[in-house]
This record gives C-alpha cells, sequence and structure tokens, in this order.
C-alpha cells in the first residue's frame, strides 16, 4: 500500500426529495446571486429545474442563467459562463445537470479569478488556486464530478479533451437525488455505469500491490454497477438499484479508490478522450471500446491481478492465471455489449485509416501509464485492437 | 438505501514516515501553541514521541503536555486536561494515541469553550458547538476516532460509560503511520480488529435493506480485518496488514458504512460499555463477548442477512438461511477464540450475580435498537446469552 492523503470536504446530501435543500445550503454559506448552469433543458422536463428554482426563490438567492452545456463539454461555453459570470457579479455557481454541466461549472469557476486563458489549467501551464463556490444537484451518476475536484474539458479549436484538478473545485454541497435520474435514456444510465467501472479499473489496475482493503472496495463497486444497471435496464424506476448506482459511480472516482493506488493509470481515459475528440461519441461509449483493448494490451504486467478480476467479478476460476486474464477481459466486453455499448472502434465507424489521427491526437499526452508506459508505438497498438475488438 | 448526509472534513495523511509532517500541518492553521494529550509513555518507547516534539520544534510549535490517559477515558483526566488547557491558553490539542487519547482529547476540545460540566455532552444535556482545533497521530487502529466526531468517556464515580457527537469534534489533520503500530502487544492488535468489525457489524445488521453497494464494502472491509490480523499474529512487523488494518479500522466508522443505513444499531456497543464500566476490561473484549450473544437474540428480526453475512465472511452456504445463520455466529466466536478473545462473560469472572448490576447499568441507555428494540427483559437475555456462550 502506498502512502496517500484522504481529504474530501465535499457535504454530500443524498436521497429522494433532497433537490428542495439547496437553496439552504447556498444560503448557509452567505452567498446571495449565483449562476446557474445547466444542458439541452431535460430538468426542465422532469421537474428538477423548478424545483431548484423553487427552492432559490424560497431561500432569497437570485441567479442567473446560462444553460445549452454538452456532453464534452465544450470550452467555448466555459468562456461564455466566465463572462456571464463577472458581468453579473455572481458569488457562487449552481451546477444543475450531469458531469458535463458540473465540469464546465469547475471552469468557470475557475476561470472568474484568473486572469489569463483558463485553458492554461488544462494544459499544465495554470493551477488553480481560487474558485467561486460551487454547488450542484446531480442528474446523471457518472463521472463522479459531483465529489471532487476534476474537469475535464474539450476544446473544440484544437481538438483537445483535457483534464485539471484542483482542490479548489470540490463543490461545497452536492445533492443526489436517484429519483431526478428515472427519467434518463437507458442509453445514457449504461454510459454511465461504464464510466464508473472505468474509474474504478483505472485504480484497480495501476499496478500497485498489497492494497487489499482497496480491491474488495474496488470489486464491490464493480459488482453493485453491474447488478444495478442490469435491474434498471428493466425497470429504470427502481429506486434502490437507481441510488446504489449513484452512490457507488460518487464513490468510484471521490478519492477514496485512490487511497493506497499508485495514483490510477489514466492510459484508457487519455486514449479514449481522443476517441470522443475526435468521433464526438459518448465518453460512456468510447471507455467501452478503449478499455477493454488497453486491459488486453497490458494484461501480462501483472497477470496476478487479472486472475483475480475474473474470479472476484465473474465467477472465472479455471486454475490457470492466463487463461482466466483472458477469459474475464472477454467476460467485461460480453457484458458490455449485452448492455448494448459497442467495444470496438468499426462499430462508431472508424476505419483503419483514422488510427493516424487517433494516435496524433493522443500522443500529445504521452507518455502515460502507470502498470505500462504508453508512446506512440504502444498507443497505435492499442488503437489497433480497440478498432476490431469483438 | 436511507436518505443520508456525508460530510466528512477530516485531512487524513497516511502512510511510512509521515508523522514528522504533524508541526507543518498545525502551522497551516495558524497555531503557536497546543495541548499534548497522551497515554501511558509507549510513545516514548517506540519514537513516535520523538517524532512528534522534533515536528512541533522545527515548526516553531510550543506545547504542554498532559499524559496517563487509560483504556476507557476517565472523565476526571478530562477536567484536568482541560484546566491545563485554560491555564496556558492552548490553541489546539494534539492527541497522539489510541483511540482513548483521541477521546479524551475531543472532551477537553469541547469542553474548553463551554462553560458548564462536559460530561453535560455525554448525558445529553448539551450540544458541543465549539471547540478547539484536534490533530491526531494514530498508534492504534481501533476506534475510527481519528476520522469522526465521536468521543466515548468513562465517568468513574457513577461507572457510566456514554458517548458524544459533534461535527465540531472531527479532527482538522490525523496522521496514520501504520510503522508505528509495529511494537503494538498482539492482544491490542487484536482488540482494534474486534472494534473495527463490531463497527461495521453495527451498520450492516441495523436492519436497513436494499443497500448493496453499503454491504459490499462492510463485507470488504471484515474480510480484510480477519486476513491482515492474522498475518500480524504471525509476523507484527508486516507493514502492509499493518496498514490494510488500519485503513479498514478507520473507514470502519468515518461515516461511509453509515450512508443509507438507519444509523447503524448500536446496542451490542452500549451492552458492551456496561461491561467495561463494571469490569475495566478491553472494549475490544467486551465486544468479541457481546456482540455474538447479540447476533445470537436479534438472527430472526433479519434471517436473510445473517444468511448473506454467512456467505459472504465464512464461505458457509448449506441453502437453509436459518442453519447458515447460526453457523455464521458460531465462525464468528470461533474466529474470536482463535485470536485469543474471551467469548462470555464467565471467562472475565463475571457470575450470574453479576447480570443484575450489568441490566442496571445498562438499561440507563434503553430503550435501544434498531433491528430489534431492548428494553430491561431483552437486556437481561443477551447478557445472560453473553454469560454462557461458548
Amino acid at each position: 500500500m502506498k502512502n496517500f492523503v484522504f481529504y474530501n470536504p465535499t457535504k454530500l446530501i443524498f436521497g429522494e426529495g433532497t433537490i428542495n435543500r439547496i437553496g439552504e445550503e447556498i444560503k448557509k454559506f452567505g452567498l446571495k446571486k449565483v449562476l446557474l448552469h445547466y444542458g439541452g433543458g431535460s430538468i426542465k422536463k422532469n421537474g428538477v429545474y423548478e424545483q431548484v428554482v423553487n427552492s432559490l426563490k424560497e431561500n432569497g438567492i437570485e441567479w442567473v442563467e446560462i444553460s445549452g452545456v454538452k456532453p464534452n463539454p465544450r470550452l467555448s461555453k466555459v468562456y461564455e459562463g466566465i463572462k456571464i459570470a463577472k458581468e453579473n457579479d455572481v458569488e457562487g455557481i449552481l451546477a444543475v445537470g450531469g458531469g458535463s454541466v458540473i465540469d464546465s461549472s469547475k471552469a468557470i469557476a475557475g476561470g472568474f479569478y484568473y486572469d489569463g486563458d483558463v485553458w492554461d489549467a488544462y494544459s499544465g501551464k495554470h493551477v488553480i488556486n481560487k474558485a467561486l463556490p460551487l454547488f450542484t444537484v446531480l442528474t446523471l451518476s457518472a463521472t463522479g464530478s459531483e465529489m471532487n475536484g476534476n474537469s475535464v474539458i474539450t476544446n473544440e479549436e484544437t481538438k483537445q479533451k483535457w483534464a485539471t484538478h484542483s482542490e479548489k473545485l470540490y463543490p461545497k454541497v452536492s445533492i443526489i437525488d436517484p429519483v431526478a435520474q428515472f427519467s434518463l435514456p437507458a442509453k445514457q444510465t449504461v454510459n454511465g455505469a461504464v464510466d464508473a467501472i472505468s474509474h474504478v479499473m483505472e485504480y484497480y489496475f495501476d499496478g500497485t500491490k498489497n492494497t487489499e482493503i482497496q480491491d474488495q472496495i474496488a470489486e464491490g463497486i464493480i459488482r453493485t454497477v453491474i447488478l444495478s444497471t442490469e435491474i434498471l435496464l428493466k425497470n429504470p424506476k427502481d429506486y434502490n438499484a437507481r441510488a446504489n448506482l449513484a452512490w457507488s459511480a460518487t464513490l468510484a472516482l471521490n478519492g477514496l479508490l485512490k487511497a493506497g493506488s499508485n495514483g490510477g493509470d489514466w492510459s484508457s481515459h487519455a486514449l479514449e478522450h481522443s476517441v470522443s475528440a475526435l468521433f464526438d461519441i459518448a465518453h460512456g461509449e468510447g471507455l467501452a471500446i478503449i478499455f477493454p483493448a488497453w486491459l488486453e494490451y497490458v494484461k501480462n504486467e501483472y497477470i496476478e491481478k487479472f486472475d483475480r478480476f475474473a474470479k472476484e467479478i465473474f465467477n472465472i476460476d479455471t486454475g490457470n492465471a492466463s487463461i482466466d486474464a483472458d477469459l474475464g477481459i472477454q467476460a467485461l466486453k460480453e457484458w458490455y455489449k449485452r448492455i448494448g455499448q459497442p467495444i470496438s472502434l468499426k462499430e462508431i465507424g472508424a476505419t483503419e485509416k483514422d488510427i493516424e489521427r487517433l494516435v496524433e491526437n493522443a500522443v500529445q499526452s504521452s507518455p502515460m501509464g502507470k502498470l505500462k508506459k504508453l508512446e506512440e508505438k504502444e498507443i497505435k497498438e492499442i488503437y489497433n485492437i480497440a478498432l476490431k475488438n469483438k
């Protein structure tokens, strides 16, 4: 087990009927005016918007709105948000939506106090050291952004989908009402589940050894996500399945699994970011394609862990570690297929000629990887596996 | 899954060689003088004291000392600590020790600003709403006090061992260096393990349903504690077993398992507090005696969960839930015996005539219980089971 620091100051309010507490929570911080940031308007159909603004009104909090955040949130929207936030002298940001809305809000919160271009924080030239206080109402469990200091933004001009992290970006308060996710299309639930499982695997397969408690928790989260997703594909309004999936997705990336690890091997996320930057598919779809390819490529670096994964997640135990590792990866792919995910680049329309530009994009983040160091050659091989996966 | 709020602002620094960071962390809060609180002096033998005071000196932090905290920390020592803290105008408290030292420090921290008797916070007459900032260096993993707002103090005069909780009592920073536990007597390691398992079971068996993710994590913690304890009984200096046990014990009572629960059924802890208040045995010994008796008494309230416990923890699966439940409880007792714990009141010298005074003491906290409500009659029956357990 590696040394670590665990610090997560976000107050998480979880459960049915909790959204109407947002105004009171913002009021506790003494704020009078916030920027209300959201996406394409689904929150106006499912009643979340109304609950939120009623709560703001009841607590005497003014707001200005900026909506239209898309999946793979855009830098241009962030600039727009910073401008509106400054013009209106808001004192905080209220994100109502999924990870894209929250990540966009974090960029606005951090950009508000920074004189330079907020993209500097994503390109590694700047560390966010001051930010507007952020509050969130989550409507799609996936990224864990509601309880961490991470943000991923896509620069449309340069086609770069890059991440930043700062302690200043942890939401002050996040509310998760699983009922708000009852009306999600199955595809979004599934994308969220794949994202959560990927976060767990990123730590699980980063090469750290002797982390029994971390492995046990990781396996427990993956098993729960699988179980809950299967229930939700049959009954999207199963409250307990929604709740278990939601809390699992939050725990998958709130620092708990990072404890004792090598920090996670984020190669699959980086390789996926190039896919969704160039093809504009959902992050969860890209991960279902890339992660199994990465697992296939790196498995021999730590075959015992792959053996354990196969046994603990899919009850595969032939007695041969190498065979089990392969069967475990295949079982993961089969499960992704069963829940309707693509598992190859071909399925999203990519061909061999796209590999070069994927590599060119991804190589900007190289060298990458903890379990195995990846540079241009390795990245290309993984994309090639992903192209033809089945 | 029940609604919940998760909020834990403690910064936890974990790993080998981290104790020397304590001075710097205290300095970040702007403190110049602290009360250094510790126990019987083992920290002077194992080098922890020296690491701590060197770090304080290097960071220009003065301190006054009060030592001599015993297991089941005494109210009289708390009074003494409050007096010294006031006389010396300390600005914070640094607890170096196990749960007893930390709990005593919390009582001093909360009592410092309270004009009345700090015992009021334990007897339910007062809620601690202001406290000195608390820092801890943990030397025995067991109670989880390093990352929660709980404190348990024994009033020697009234023979009451009671608890309090406040958000103001969360340590600002806690340091856990597993190496500091290399020199622990096996008995103390074992007591800590039993305490941690008990905390997990308190939530696991509180009657909440549909908490898959919570159950998975709970089972993972118990399995890890069992595995790590067995390794440590053979090799007390196994770093990874120490680390896994330490982090598991912290997670067992830092709010993670409370999420989604009924709040835990703390009957066993309350019944044990009467045992250790009257017999002055270690808390972990008392729990090894009381918990299986409570499980035996309440099992039919939720037999499916007991069935699951037997399967997930001890691989017991006969296909009959009732038989499995019994075998699971017996397996727990057998494991407690194997690691050297008593499992009956008889073994600590109690006889039938002691039952009355145990009941008289415990009944002050009744009615208690979530899975099953306990009053005088039920409490007596559980003590009777505990008397003759084998």
